[in-house]
């Protein structure tokens, strides 16, 4: 008996989506129902798996259709983060309910949604233009975006790298719109980086203060240094660079006693005045000015995978702008703020930029997205679709 | 068959006492032991036992000699704090080994050879002066020193109180110098206060810090204005009060978190310039400053039960530092240093102050006392009790 035909509506396929489990690290069904979609479509499907010591495999999705440059790569990822306490959601997380116009479950907007688009976008799309494509699209998506992002986007790009493909521009469907749909293009992201503060002191009796070393006023010192000073100014893109106080920890119980060591984390969003290289040395060098000879400290950066990025809006940003504008009626602000994603991964292999649905709900019980938007969704991507290959 | 004749020396005391296990809030056969002497030897003995709902019932001693004025008390603690890791001491806690000359086991400096020593003066004393003492001789003796000081001496000074009890000078035999028998009498104590501080915010990502509010920035700004200026200068017997931090406290461990509430607490320990009350009010006072509008903040200061104090040097002190000087050839440094003890207590029922053993090795492994300290000292509590009672 052959397949009922498929319902197309990125309604249906948002639903179709949002049913399989996919949790970080379970693949959940998702990617082989995009990949047994996409086959149909014509797309040359591929399932890169990819693993490495201490995290789970993740399963991976690559597909292709046309041999042609340009090529827009769609980008995104189906795994979801967890639904938390069920018995708190109103509907199934996982049930793809559609109840007054709004359809329920993990992922609708982060973002099953946004990929149920794409695909609609692209079937839509390939329908009208026949099967003489003028270019190539693709689609990239990974199933590690929520979770530790080793065996995700990256490896996925170094492995298309790998096997000679070139992408001309690529557009990420994370969800970008605060409150409205066409309220906010990202055009880049902050980068992120944490610090370990430590000051060692000598422990002692709060009676004889003379014979410890109260390693609390030097972090005192030391952190009020580090947030004496704007870091920078901003820039025609981005909001100033902000460094945040994530805790601080002594640990001692003890109200008698003077503590041998204080700690503290902060974790700085900055633009690209930095790279996390730049930062470190200006954060070493402000601690080192308010430490002088008497505060004895050690700082550790982990390591940043999180760069500031920004892609410089061209005529593909006017392209994506311009489409929006004509679906919604709005300008969407071209934005570089908020959390970092994998766009910072994909800007070294091509200009990309992100446009999805409005992230309000994202992470949230009762995650939802209103019907209307995955229908005015599809239509600008669409929309892009049709002017990115119009003139060739 | 009678007892074996009891060795007098304070060394053969002192190792009696060891040898009781009575660690806090064990009697551990400490304070039976020194009833049968001091009875022996014609002291009145009282042995109350005090309780309180959540604390254990403790055990006390009190015992006088004579009837008349003026009254000398000693008073002390035969409990201890326990051992730690037995293995790493070299002589047995409770033993009472000595080894070339010296007295090792819990308690040798704290404060059971203060005792003994108190023990061995009183008894070679008597011999002296015979049974018509011009005066009164009595021991205040507690099991609750180390521990929550709720059952200890504060009930027991009441209960001689509520007896009629009229004491007129006392010698609180706690450890007093830092290095050399000789070096230090204690004339009073500074007091301790605690304080625990909460700055409140609210919680939230660190890419969108407008919508949260780190309490991080807020707590560093207070406890910088607490350690900003000094309490006061010291007074002629008091160094100046110091305020120390034990902890900060936020237990945040996401970096991409900013924290609802960050914690601190901090001791004082201040001199006769204050009172808890007045010190609390002068804390909140730099708070609300530094606070202004902007810091949302409490403060709850723990219930201080000790004040400072200060036993102004008088011929009492003259002749106990007399004392001192004639065996060990120092002059006494009259002093306020260190942490609390019952003489907090003891102050509002006579003058009291503090000569003792020497502190350096007390609440540590392999606490101990030389043997010729122990004679020195018992020399000295000798030539107290005559000189207070010759001119009677
Ligand atoms: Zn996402
Ligand atoms: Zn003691």
């Amino acid at each position: 008996m052959p397949n009922a035909p498929l319902d197309r509506s990125p309604v249906a396929l948002a639903q179709s989506l949002i049913r399989c489990p996919s949790v970080t690290p379970e693949e959940g069904g998702a990617l082989t129902w995009l990949a047994g979609i996409l086959e149909e479509a014509g797309f040359t499907v591929e399932r890169p798996r990819f693993s490495e010591a201490g995290t789970p495999d993740i399963d991976n999705l690559y597909a292709r259709i046309g041999t042609r440059a340009p090529y827009l790569l769609f980008a995104g990822h189906t795994d979801v983060v967890p639904p938390g306490d069920v018995a708190r959601w109103g509907h199934g997380p996982f049930d793809g309910t559609v109840e007054n116009g709004i359809l329920y479950g993990r992922g609708a907007v982060d973002m099953k949604g946004g990929i149920a688009c794409m695909l609609a976008a692209a079937l839509d799309y390939l329908d009208v233009a026949g099967p003489d494509l003028p270019g190539s699209i693709g689609f990239l998506i990974t199933g590690d975006e929520e979770g530790p992002a080793i065996n995700g986007t990256v490896k996925l790009l170094e492995w298309a790298r790998a096997r000679g493909e070139r992408f001309d521009h690529c557009l990420l469907g994370e969800p970008t719109n605060p409150d409205s749909l066409g309220d906010m293009i990202k055009i880049g992201r902050r980068g992120s980086l944490t610090g370990r503060l430590v000051v060692q002191g000598r422990q002692g009796h709060v009676a004889y203060p003379d014979l410890a070393e109260n390693p609390i006023p030097g972090l005192l010192r030391l952190a009020s240094a580090l947030l004496a000073e704007p870091l920078d100014a901003g820039t025609r893109h981005f909001d100033a660079s902000n460094l945040e106080f994530t805790t601080l920890d002594v640990g001692n119980e003890a109200t008698n006693v003077i503590p041998a060591e204080a700690r503290a984390t902060f974790n700085v969003r900055f633009n690209e005045t930095w790279t996390a290289e730049t930062l470190g040395a200006e954060i070493r060098a402000r601690l080192d000015r308010a430490a002088g000879r008497s505060v004895r400290y050690t700082l550790a950066l982990l390591p940043s995978n999180s760069p500031a990025f920004l892609t410089e809006p061209d005529v593909f940003t006017e392209l994506v702008a311009g489409a929006i504008t004509t679906e919604t009626g709005r300008r969407p602000l071209l934005s570089t703020t908020g959390g970092t994603s994998d766009a910072r991964f994909i800007k070294d292999a091509c200009p990309v930029i992100e446009f999805g649905l409005v992230g309000r709900t994202m992470h949230q019980t009762d995650e939802c997205v209103p019907v209307a938007d995955l229908h005015r969704l599809t239509a600008i991507y669409t929309r892009v679709l049709a002017a990115y290959f119009e003139a060739r």
